[in-house]
């Protein structure tokens, strides 16, 4: 090892998911939606002004703060955007969580929180979910520097109600507490309205899902406007310009189309509604899921063996080998009507042979 | 002040540079570059595989990397790329210095350096530039937890010879040393060559002034891959996937163009050694500039007087009012030649009249 090694922040490298090159296969792994944008984000691309190239962008980003203001019925100051909604939570960790007390969420969750902590070196303590995958809001009723969890959790799906919501954050009000809603459009019920009420509140969402641009990256925070102006001064401090000249245009128009949003969500939701069903008469358990995947465990057979066999049908889904608690379920994406038919094809082939 | 207030991470805001809304201007204030993108970039996004967008990037950003590695004839693994040179030079802040002992940059520089030191909580001393403007290599010999500067200096525009910046690598073996040659595309002579020399050495670039994609938000590291390697491990700690699709696409097909960016950069070093004789006929001074900007102050008139006068005339140039000691310089990106001769005609009346 050189000497100057020992000045190096060495972290556990996280592994992000696969994203396979090959073609023609059953994409079911990462919560991508199985539709494509909706048609301005093409044209607004295609048509951009290409001198803007050249040319910072606006580092506020004033075009997609404002459109998604506008869409929720906020001040563009209670918003927050960044690359991803992974760039603009751990800016979120960076700027609100310094305390010398741990934060808490779940031990089954998205598995970058405490990826950030470990970072970020912010102390923190795991809240197990009950035995139905349930957040317990008692677990969060005792001295912590900042709370957080996706609602729907992931990778298990299951929604929170609001009044539980509420519950955490009222027993909470010296720390932030984030609300993850990445998976909030399929059917679930946003902590929106709990802005008004709480300024400790921060709420998480992306257009990674449910609008179809995961490969634009753009996440963005709701708070209020105090709070997002600390984290956009935390921001200014770490890299002013984020947003570049497209994934503004491309957002912009993203959230302009509010019909196609809808009907894009509602087919998604529809077909999840129905692949329950499927599930659930080829043997699998699961808990109801309100976000855009299932998180099923057969009752015969292991997980492994059949995320091995689906993968060699070119259908890839997810499977985390840990926590144990986990091991033996896979999440799979909801993809469209007829890639959930191939699925549930092969599964079937292989369950009752 | 609300309680969660104390948890808050509180920062100076940074303050972005003016990005004027007003068209028809000329614009010599953020050393952007005056000519478009290499034609593929356009042709690259109009013709992107749209079905793209949905989907999560390459984490890796792939095709880039290779691309920039191609270039410089390294090997992928030694290569590192963000969201700008911003997001790049913060990230290996936040990777490479963590020592207890203060990190050393120059007095005048970057402005961003002592930004990140701050919000990152590292210890710095800045070390000031001689009277010509002249970073002396025997500042930075004393016990350091690193070193960062750029090559040109930024505002002056000054280049640092190679055997300098030697000298200073071979003197801190046990820190990592950053030269962020942002501007070195613009006739400097890059320290690419001592990577195979030390291990300890970093070099930051971007595509923001000699690729004119200052819109896409594209910089990248060039290292040995031990501390490349080190350096993704945070970055996926703390955002996977941070080049969007486009940024990728766009990347790969500016890189390609070696003849366009060759040609490119030359207009601009031509249009800068006449503008050098314009800017003495009118005198002014100034150290010689190896980068796509001059670092000018005039004899008589003083510089917020002719960033004023300028600005009326709708030509905007930077004035760092800080610190006293170049609150008398202007620092004025080369444009195109059409631009400079505009600039020259309203500063020629204005100082002859």
């Amino acid at each position: 090892m050189q000497a100057w090694e020992n000045n190096i922040r060495k972290v556990v490298p996280y592994v992000p998911g696969e994203q396979p090159q090959k073609k023609d296969i059953i994409k079911l792994n990462t919560n991508e939606n199985p539709y494509p944008p909706a048609p301005g984000v093409v044209a607004a691309l295609q048509h951009m002004d290409m001198d803007l190239l050249r040319r910072y962008p606006d580092p506020t980003a004033g075009k997609l703060v404002d459109a998604i203001a506008g869409f929720y019925g906020l001040k563009s100051s209670q918003v927050f955007v960044g690359v991803g909604s992974d760039d603009v939570l751990a800016m979120a960790f960076l700027t609100c969580f310094n305390s010398d007390k741990p934060i808490l969420f779940p031990d089954i969750t998205y598995s970058f929180y405490d990826v950030w902590a470990n970072l970020l070196r912010i102390p923190y303590e795991v809240q197990p979910l009950d035995e139905n995958f349930k957040i317990c809001a008692d677990d969060y009723k005792k001295e912590n520097g900042g709370i957080v969890f996706p609602n729907p959790n992931a990778p298990t799906g299951v929604l929170k109600p609001l009044d539980e919501i509420e519950d955490i954050i009222k027993a909470n009000p010296d720390v932030i507490i984030i609300v993850d809603e990445a998976y909030i459009d399929f059917g679930g019920v946003s902590a929106l309205p709990l802005l008004k009420k709480y300024d400790n509140l921060l709420i998480a969402q992306t257009f990674s899902k449910s609008r179809s641009m995961a490969g634009m990256r753009i996440g963005y925070l709701l708070g209020n406007e105090k709070l997002i102006r600390y984290i956009n001064d935390c921001k200014y401090s770490f890299n002013s310009y984020t947003m570049n000249q497209t994934a503004i245009a491309a957002g912009v128009a993203a959230i302009c189309d509010k019909e196609y949003f809808r009907t894009c969500t509602q087919k998604i939701i529809d077909t999840r509604e129905w692949a329950k069903e499927q599930f659930t008469a080829l043997g699998f358990c699961f808990e109801d899921s309100m976000s855009n995947f299932v998180f099923v465990r057969h009752k015969d057979y292991p997980a492994e063996e059949l995320f091995e066999m689906l993968r060699k049908a070119d259908i890839y889904v997810r499977h985390f080998k840990k926590p144990e608690r986990i091991s033996e379920y896979l999440r799979i994406t909801i993809g469209t009507r007829d890639e959930m038919e191939k699925l549930f094809a092969v599964l079937k082939q292989y369950i009752t042979r």
